[in-house]
């Protein structure tokens, strides 16, 4: 994903040591051509794991998430932070902490939306502390489904989710891996380097 | 757009006179190939009209938003319902009064991802009593910019919102119009008739 680190070293600010700006991009302006990308990207990747559905949570997950669905063919839910007038039905309800917000806030998702035979596949732009996908994967389990993985658009790295997340067992596919944002300068995570022998 | 008719007709729910539930494919699940469908059919409404970018509101209209930012090869930002912790640049604010929950609540866009050159294409899910559009105008023209157009998936023609905006002398393209859910039921409008001489 060379497009997507380009986009970040030359459209993402670091604000801070914890905190990425990708506001003209990713979670506030965004870039249709880039979530074209991101979702062929993650459909390869998931094109056989017989994917029946995308749960992502709004509202920046819900680009990504719709160029996926389009790509691997299969439908796309989004978990609501607030309910919603038609929401009359029974719901399936997880606590998502936010450290960086230091508050903790529900998410819901209609019974009627997963069911027990549904493959998830689920999808956020951000991984950092990894709540919001446990309280996902809580939704996807109480639904009795399965999770197929975790897509993320961008993952800090040096931030405890992915461990989190690994220790449960979960395949997790980060497109983007961010090391460090030290010194206001985003540094991506080199992969292994392949030893010649 | 007899597909989306009848897709309301198939899959929406009337809840009382005033609220259809669409959750199944339009503000919670979403159908991706409905969606690429309504994209492509504001496009060809709006492919004349040199439209620079499609403002939207979170977190319901940024599914159809996007493929029609698609499809018309121009850029896509949502206006936020809360600020995000990365909104540190000055913000464009407007207040939305929903009738429905009786209250008021600010929406904001930052200032960098609107322009004085912009011409923006408004698109939401859903027209009511036309609050959410107003709020989405006054955020465009406090940019300086212009409204091409408001796109609308649904639209209630039993509340003010269209008679609100037309007087105002905006261009509104609804994709599917429902004059009336009395008795259970989804009325479309009905177009003029075309008198035979």
């Amino acid at each position: 994903m060379d497009f997507l680190q380009k986009k970040i070293i030359n459209h993402g600010t670091v604000i801070n040591d914890h905190v990425l700006k990708v506001d003209t991009f990713l979670n506030h302006g965004i870039d249709p051509e880039l979530m074209k990308e991101i979702g062929k990207e993650f459909a390869s990747r998931y094109q056989h794991e017989k994917v029946t559905k995308i749960l992502t949570l709004e509202s920046s997950g819900i680009a990504p998430s719709l160029m996926t669905a389009l790509a691997l063919d299969c439908e796309l839910v989004f978990a609501r932070k607030r309910k919603s007038l038609t929401m009359v039905d029974s719901l399936l309800t997880s606590s998502v902490h936010s450290y960086t917000k230091n508050q903790t806030n529900d998410i819901s998702v209609s019974k009627d939306l997963l069911n027990s035979q549904d493959r998830i596949l689920i999808i956020d732009d951000f991984l950092a502390n990894g709540q919001a996908a446990m309280g996902l994967i809580d939704l996807v389990q109480q639904a009795g489904a399965e999770v197929a993985g975790i897509g993320i658009v961008i993952e800090k790295s040096f931030q405890p989710g992915r461990k989190l997340l690994e220790e449960k067992g979960f395949r997790i596919d980060s497109l983007a891996r961010i090391s460090s944002l030290s010194n206001g300068k985003v540094h991506f995570l080199q992969e292994e380097p392949i030893v010649q022998k």
